[in-house]
C-alpha cells in the first residue's frame, strides 16, 4: 500500500473511530490515567480503567481493546493484567503492550517478557524500551529513550516475527512494524515529550484505532493511530505557549482533527522490513 | 418551594461554601483524585484524599463531608471505605456515595450495595448506575449511561425512599429526589461528559454543599451543587474550544460563579415524586 | 552569603537543571503525580514514578534524587518508601521528605518520625507538618497549615540540628533553615494554593536542585529552587484568569523562566537562625 492510500485508510479508521466510540479498557499507571481518559474521550472513544483483580477479566472480555501499560505495576495491578489478559485472550479482545521503562527494573522487565509471550496485538515503546524486550540493548533511563528508532529498526522488526505482534517505536519519527512491512510516521511535535503521558496516551489511542480498523490490518491502524497523534500534536503546537498550554491544545486538537485532516498531512511512507 | 426560592436558597449555600471552606474527604478512584481536588478548591472548599487503612475512619470523624466513589476500589480503598463510613456514622459527617460503573462488574456492586444499606446521605449516578443499585436495569457500559434520568425516575423515587437518602441522577436534566419531591436541573453543558471525572468532581462538590448547607434541606443542597456545577460549566463551554481547553475554564468558572449568577440561572424546577 | 550573591547561585543552579536534566525518582501521593512530574519536565528535569517494593531501592541507587512524599501512603508505597530510602542511603542520592498532612493522621506521622531519623537531605512542609515533625503543635486540618513560617521559625532551626537536614517552610514568605542560617524566599501567589500539589510538586523540584547544585550548599540549592518556583507562580498569575488557567500558565512558566529571571527578582534574603 502507498503511502497516499495508507493516509486514505487512516482517516477512514479516525471516522470509525469516532462513529462507534470504541470501549478502550485501560490498566495504566498512576502517573497518567487522567490525560488517557481525556485523551480518549476526545478522539472520540470511551475510556474504562478496570484494574482490580475480579474485575479485569470479565472486562476486558467485552471491552473493544485492552492497555496494558507496566509504568507503575503494583501487586494489585499485575494480578489484573494477568487476568485480563486472559479475558482478552477468550474474547479475542485486541490488545496493547507498553512495556514502560522495562530493562533496569526488574519486576516490569520480567513481566514484560511474559506479556509479551501472550500474543499481544501491538507493542509499543520507545526505542530503549522495545529493544530491552528483544532481548539487545540495555533500557533506557527511566521513560527517557537512549536509542533511536532507527538504531532499533532491525530488532523490532525480528521483534515482531517473534510476538506475532506489530511493534511501534516513537522516536522524531516512528517506525512500526509487523516484520514484513515498516511503516514511518513522520510529523509530531518535541512538546509531546514535554508532558507526561503523551507515549502512554497514545497507547490507549492505538488500542481505539485497532478495535475500529474494520477491514484495515493492525499495522495500518496502528500508523493510523500515530499519523492522528502526530497531527494533533502539530496543531497544538502551533498554538502553545509552552507544555503547559500545549497538553490543554492538545486535547483539543485530538476532539478537531479530522480524517480529511489527517489524509493531508502526508505523514506516512512504507519501506520493507529488514526481516 | 418553588424554584424561584430554590435558586435562593443554591445561592446562599454555595455562599456558605465559600466562608466555611467545609473540610471534604474523598476517597476516589485513580483517575480524578486531582482534578477533584482543584474542582474543591475553585470552588471554595477544602479536600483531603484520605484512603488508607488506619487513617480514613478516624479522619472520616473530623471532616465536614466525606465522598465514597467506586471508580478503582482497590483491595486497600475497599478497606478504607469501610472504615470512613464507620467514622461518619459515629459522627454523624454526611457522605456522598458515588457507584461507579456497577452493574457489569461484581466487586463494586456487591460493594455498592452493602453501603446502600449503611445510610448514605446523598447517592449520585448515571442512570443507569442507579438503577443498577435500585435492582432494576443492567448497568451501563463502563461509566456510559445507557438510560436516561426520565426513564428512571420512578425507580430513583423508590430507592430514595429504601435508602432514606437523597438520590442524584445526572443526564441532560439532572433529577434529585428525596422519594417525596424531585428536583430537576436544568443547563449544563455536553462538554462536561467529553472530561474524565466530571461526574466523580460533582460528588465531591455536593459533599461540600451538604456539609454548608445550614438549614437547607439535603435535597435542596444537592440540587444546588448541581446549579452551580451546569452554571460553571455553561461558563467554561461559551469560552472553550474543545474538551481540554473546557476543562481548565470549568475550573475558573467553579471559582468565580457567584450565588447570584446562581441564582439568576434559574436552572431549578420542582414537582412531586412518584411514590 | 548575601542575597545578591544568593539570587546568582539560584540562576546558576536553574541553569544547570536544565543542561543537566537530573533524574529525579518520585514516590509521592495518588493526587499529584501528574502534575509532579509534568512539572519536573518543564523545569528540564527527568521525572520518575517508581513506587513498587522491588524497584524503588535500586531505581534510587541510580537516581539524581529521591522524593518521598506520604499524601496518600498505602501499604506498598510504605514499602517501597523503606527500600528506596536505603537505596538513597548506599548510594548517597540526595533525597526530600514531604510529611503531608502528619500530625492528625497515625500512620504517616509515624514513618515521618521514622523517616526524619534516616538523615534526609531536605524536609519540606507547610509550619503545621514541621511542628508536627517537631513534636509541636498539633498538625494542620489536612493539607491546610495553621500556623505561619515565622510562628515556627525556631522550631524549624532546631528540628533542622537535630536531623541534620534543610528545613523548608512553605507560606506567604518561605523559610528555609540549615539550623545556622536563615534564606526567606519572598514572592509567589496565593494562587499557587489553590491548585492541588503545588506544594507537592515543589519537593521534586527542591530534588531537582539539590541534584545539580554544584558547589552550591543544599541551603543555597533549596532556597534556589523556591525562587525560581515564585517567579514562575507570579508570571502564572499576571496572565491567569482563574486556578484552572494559572495551573497550565504555570507550567508554561516553568519552562520559560530563565535563571536571569530568577536573578533578577531578587526575592532572598538571609538571617541568622535562632539556635
Amino acid at each position: 500500500m502507498i503511502g497516499d492510500n495508507l493516509a486514505h485508510a487512516a482517516a477512514a479508521t479516525l471516522e470509525r473511530v469516532r462513529s462507534e466510540a470504541p470501549l478502550v479498557h485501560c490498566i495504566t499507571n498512576n502517573v497518567v490515567p487522567n490525560f488517557t481518559a481525556n485523551a480518549l474521550l476526545a478522539a472520540g472513544a470511551a475510556p474504562a480503567m478496570v484494574d482490580i483483580v475480579g474485575e479485569s477479566g470479565m472486562f476486558a472480555e467485552i471491552a473493544s481493546a485492552l492497555l496494558v501499560n507496566l509504568g507503575t505495576p503494583t501487586p494489585e495491578q499485575r494480578g489484573a493484567i494477568l487476568e485480563a489478559v486472559e479475558g482478552a485472550s477468550r474474547a479475542g479482545t485486541p490488545w496493547v503492550l507498553d512495556p514502560v521503562a522495562i530493562g533496569a527494573l526488574p519486576i516490569r522487565t520480567h513481566l514484560a517478557q511474559q506479556l509479551a509471550k501472550r500474543r499481544p496485538t501491538v507493542i509499543r515503546g520507545n526505542p530503549s524500551e522495545l529493544l530491552a524486550l528483544a532481548g539487545s540493548g540495555t533500557g533506557g533511563r527511566g521513560v527517557d529513550a537512549t536509542d533511536s528508532p532507527d538504531a532499533a529498526a532491525a530488532a523490532v522488526d525480528a521483534l515482531a516475527l517473534r510476538t506475532e505482534a506489530v511493534i511501534a517505536a516513537s522516536g522524531e519519527v516512528d517506525l512500526i512494524t509487523d516484520g514484513t512491512t515498516r511503516i514511518r510516521v513522520h510529523g509530531g511535535s518535541v512538546l509531546l515529550t514535554k508532558v507526561t503521558g503523551g507515549g502512554c496516551a497514545l497507547g490507549s489511542i492505538i488500542g481505539a484505532f485497532v478495535a475500529a480498523r474494520g477491514e484495515a490490518s493492525v499495522l495500518a491502524a496502528t500508523a493510523a493511530a500515530h499519523a492522528f497523534y502526530s497531527v494533533a500534536a502539530e496543531r497544538a503546537a502551533s498554538e502553545s505557549g509552552g507544555p503547559g498550554s500545549f497538553s490543554v491544545r492538545f486535547l483539543d486538537a485530538l476532539a478537531s482533527v479530522t480524517g480529511e485532516d489527517v489524509a493531508a498531512a502526508g505523514l506516512l511512507s512504507t519501506e520493507p522490513a529488514s526481516a
